[in-house]
């Protein structure tokens, strides 16, 4: 059935899941701040700047006041950055009139408290103007999505009904939703796996082979999802779409912001340089640190993010920090398993 | 302390194993059937044909006779071929004296009776002419092991102590081992990993993108790891280095023979002519179908496995064949979990 729904967000993550609404036939409002930039989406039908090439579906309505983008919604999909996840779900707050569902795709941790993004959510947005929230994740690039290549992602939610929605909203013949119900697992592998794409491409950077990144991306979603089942997560939620297949395409991508980070990282660029070169924000810097705090907090070991942290903030030298962590004791493979 | 090792097989990963044994003090003989290749490396250090420039350990002894090579040695590593394991098993017990613990590493299911290798080697070599046996797996190219690359591995074996043993026997700086208790997890990884190749191989051939491959790998990942649980095997050790590392590496890189395959498939060329092309044994050739014949003993489902079935034995168009499997219903993510 035809719903309406609000995409905050027209970065290009949230243009992409827009236009997979608007293909399945809803009611769309894309909604942003920047009045040239929706000008341009009710106009042109482009994006050009986040979503180059890609004529934008001629339903789809640009939104500059988040009142009117929001009003009758069935379903509100934030994509924000991090950062900005907060303060739009507080003017969202003030001027929403039913209770929509919440759906957000955006990956992270709040700087200083270390919540998740759903967590900042429902703290925000009063439960009787909502239903639950959804997150939706996975291994996806947005350039790839918007020309229809195969894509696969997880929805998931404490309320499987609200999954099984989410999933029926996206679904088509190029995008496929798996259904999940651990939303601290998806939510924790989203973020987190940014700090083991850094450490690939530091791998790559050092000079390593093909052994050495399986085995920085192997041993880096056991101690990913470590954190994460200390924090409540399922284990098994870190095979899946949202763990390890976000980790391959992260790891494995040279587009990826994180990855490239580490690569210059590995030639010796101190974490200065590799910001003023990179001239953007590097999510997985931050979520090094997040991390590192919240291990020490359930008391948790993850080496390799420790290695990394000590390389990004304490300036050891690389080089140095790849030999010691190999050098240490034997380890068994698999903690949650009586082994 | 010092220990002595037969090698049985003296093919790229065998040559490499050796070499990590020789460089951490142990006395290591290799046998092999080929004479002239024996001399090669008793005479000129060198194994030209699988370990191009590479220099052989000098403390390391090629034999043509099994019994001179496996006399008095603590531990017998089996690296042959799938399909040679019996034939080689039977031949040691009619020549072994004393109890050595088997270790092999060795990546397939035997042809006809779909066993593991473990489950092979069992059979053949009765209890009174050995210790236990330890299964070596995980993401691995024998060339990066030679140069000292980094690299990690799992040990698995029913006994933690026999484990334990050969982590200390290996392990090194840059060859770091993990010990496993989930021994079908680890061989059922390693052998069936490989289907999972052809298939990413196919979807790059067909001209998909990052994440059509990391749809398949994750999807892949799951579908293995179900078959692996019906047959006896711990979920989460397929998340672990013998499970999702050695796939990375099996997916990502072009020597794969299994990936090469699947890419030629994906390119629209049938069977014969992609074995035609390779030239030699593609393991994920006869895996499938044994997967496949276990599959349907076992009940479990397995769409990817099925798809590439049909591809490779009964003649269906690989475009079709991908086109279908997107268009399934929706499905819940996780199956292990109480979702």
């Amino acid at each position: 059935m035809k719903q309406t729904i609000a995409v905050l967000g027209p970065g290009s993550w949230g243009t992409a899941l827009a236009q997979v609404l608007a293909e399945n036939g809803h009611d769309v409002r894309i909604w942003g701040n920047n009045e040239a930039q929706i000008n341009e989406i009710n106009t042109y039908h482009t994006n050009r700047h986040y979503l180059p090439d890609i004529k934008i579906h001629a339903s789809i309505r640009g939104e500059n006041e988040l009142a009117t983008a929001i009003d009758g919604a069935d379903a509100i999909l934030f994509v924000v950055p991090t950062k900005a996840i907060r303060v739009v779900a507080q003017e969202f707050v003030e001027k929403v009139k039913n209770k929509p569902l919440i759906i957000h795709a955006s990956k992270g941790l709040e700087q200083g408290t270390h919540k998740r993004i759903s967590e900042v959510l429902c703290e925000e947005i009063p439960s009787d103007k909502r239903q639950g929230v959804v997150v939706l994740s996975g291994p996806s690039h947005a350039e790839e999505v918007a020309v229809h290549d195969i894509t696969t992602i997880t929805a998931a939610s404490e309320d499987i009904n609200e999954a099984t929605y989410v999933q029926n909203l996206f679904m088509n013949e190029y995008f496929r939703i798996y259904t999940n119900t651990d939303i601290i697992g998806v939510e924790m592998g989203a973020a987190l796996k940014n700090i083991i794409a850094i450490g690939a491409g530091a791998i790559h950077g050092l000079g390593f082979g093909d052994d050495a990144k399986a085995a920085i991306m192997t041993r880096g979603l056991a101690e990913i999802s470590r954190l994460g089942v200390a924090m409540g997560a399922d284990p098994l939620t870190f095979i899946g779409l949202s763990g390890v297949g976000d980790l391959i395409v992260t790891c494995t991508s040279v587009h990826s912001r994180n990855w490239r980070a580490g690569n210059l990282l590995g030639k010796g660029h101190n974490l200065q340089e590799v910001l003023d070169n990179m001239g953007m924000i590097v999510e997985g810097v931050s979520t090094t640190k997040a991390a590192i705090e919240l291990a020490h907090q359930v008391k948790v070991e993850m080496p390799i993010t420790e290695t990394i942290y000590s390389v990004l903030y304490e300036g050891k030298d690389i080089q140095t920090a790849a030999k010691e962590i190999m050098l240490r004791d034997g380890k068994v493979e698999n903690e949650f398993s009586p082994n």
